[in-house]
């Protein structure tokens, strides 16, 4: 099968590779509809994560079943299903609280490579959850971005407690961040305010159901939030960055009291004790349990309530993989769809 | 009258000084009953933080009402009253957010220092809450440690959501942290550890409703709990140190998606954002907003159903308050009650 490998910093090949076979009894093995790339895959191609060998990579997927190990008693051959990035038990104690990501026995769900043309993701009944059928063509590219980005963007919005009444600002105008106004409008927000300076990223954040849009940074985005919202800063922030300009920004733009959901990849930040003491917010976030909410996710999706699909404004057949990754880079596109 | 009055590290003095009078028509004045030495009073004492001018010392009280503002309306002359360390309207909506300590008008509620024979409150009505009546004399000693010690204990076990089905950890066993081991029952905890090595505070903690205790620190204390938890950590854990040490045994010896309430002034700590990040957990904290508690604490009292003065294990007429300061600098008294 073909499949993206990084050789390293800014080298991604589509080679020749072995398909996976069945390796635990929990074991099942997709063919992939549809893969795409991950703002956290640009880390290891611009060189800000060591590559040290070769690197299958993608982790985002849906796929249909081709084949499952013995002991696998939900998914069957042939379904269409979504999975999470990180494979978990969904049995476990963890679990059960609803931090699939933190399972006691989870693993990598995608180390073969999501972006290839087949997938062997472990611990299958816990990982996969099967649409209702196998979906309208229109309906991929949303399913597929339920696999991680729109469940972490919803992820954050759940931990930013965002709801009924509240205001909600979203620091990053990445992927996630506009799935985090969508979902924060899903979930009942009066008002979402997505800080964003490009024009394209701020219709996508309209039509997701942002009510505001801040073009400042820094000072000034925060000062911007406070004079929106009665000099007392927004009630739920979501953090889909990961810097540390962009954390403090998100804990300075939310009210005592308030919750900041943070979902970037915290590279490089370090939080100075006496500042987060004194803001009083709540600060909860980290590898997002997309398996809690891809259930709800597929049937909004299903129902066609939310069209998350649209973040991908770029696709490419799998080939041309490099060419999908020098646009996130360059910021020329804001999600890749990869089709095998 | 007389006040504590601090002139540098390690130089505390008892002199004669103005009685404070009203300054704004929103003030009370209070002959103090009983005030106490915090630990946040030995950053000062201990060099810790500068010590700029001689600064009147004191931030906990109970007292009745001597005189009050034109303005103040709830407030009565006679009333034996509890207040927080910060005075707030408690009528803006971060108050009614249960946020008083980042009330848009706070101010210190002690800046004429508790620590004395009078006391000048700000915005009183929001600040000050009355007993049901003249309380008796055993009584004291627990409204007392309302105005602070408790309030901040209990916030740190609401923070930590301890509750029915939870297992608490509790880092720090000083008054707070003991007092959060009381809350944390309070709440309906189901286990609550505290991390002690003191007998004498071990007894405590017990007496308060700890079932088991961790003398290990560190890694070895961490490593304990998630031993008594089944690999997994505690749901709950409150912080009440206000170290590095103590926030990262906090956080990593809780579970992902459990709750770390944190208390203790976080002094030249920085949270290394990776390690929070894949920790999973949710971590809120501060300054407590006592304000918020003080009517359910009152009542507690009142029906002696928590006797919380007992983490006073040395009282001492107010003239001697530079004793009090060393016995709780070199840990051989809990805290410290003064009798003006």
């Amino acid at each position: 099968m073909r499949g993206v490998v990084l050789y390293g910093a800014g080298d991604v090949r589509v080679e020749e590779r072995e398909v996976p076979g069945i390796v635990a009894p929990t074991d099942a093995i997709l063919r992939v509809v549809a893969s795409c790339i991950c703002g956290s895959d640009l880390w290891p191609y611009r060189g800000a994560d060591a590559v040290g060998a070769p690197t299958p990579m993608g982790h985002e997927y849906v796929g249909v079943v081709e084949e499952v190990g013995a002991e696998v008693r939900t998914v069957k051959p042939g379904a269409f299903v979504v999975g999470s990035f990180f494979a978990s038990d969904n049995t476990c104690e963890i679990c059960h609280a609803g931090y699939q990501t933190h399972c006691v026995r989870r693993e990598a769900a995608a180390s073969t490579g999501a972006q290839a043309e087949f997938l062997r993701v472990p611990l299958a009944d816990g990982t996969l959850v099967a649409t209702p059928g196998l979906p309208d063509a229109d309906l991929i590219p949303s399913l597929l971005a339920a696999s991680d980005v729109l469940g972490t963007g919803w992820f954050a919005a759940v931990a930013a407690e965002a709801g009924p009444g509240k205001t909600v600002a979203v620091v990053g105008d990445g992927a996630v961040g506009l799935l985090g106004v969508l979902a924060a409008r899903q979930l009942g927000a009066e008002r979402v305010i997505a800080m964003s300076r490009h024009a394209d990223r701020q219709a996508l954040a309209r039509e997701f159901g942002a009510t505001d849009i801040v073009t400042e940074r820094g000072d000034a985005g925060v000062a911007r939030i406070k004079e929106l919202t009665g000099g007392l800063g927004a009630h739920s922030t979501i953090e889909a960055v990961g810097t540390q300009e962009s954390m403090m920004q998100a804990i300075r733009a939310t009210r005592p009291g308030g919750h900041v959901g943070y979902v970037g990849v915290s590279h490089d930040v370090t939080l100075p004790g006496l500042d987060l003491f004194f803001s009083g917010v709540h600060l909860h976030g980290g590898p997002a349990p997309v398996r809690r909410f891809l259930p709800d996710l597929i049937e909004r999706i299903w129902n066609r309530t939310i069209d998350p699909g649209k973040v991908f404004d770029l696709t490419l057949p799998l080939g041309r993989a490099a060419e999908g990754y020098r646009a996130m880079d360059d910021r020329s596109a804001v999600k890749v769809l990869l089709l095998p």
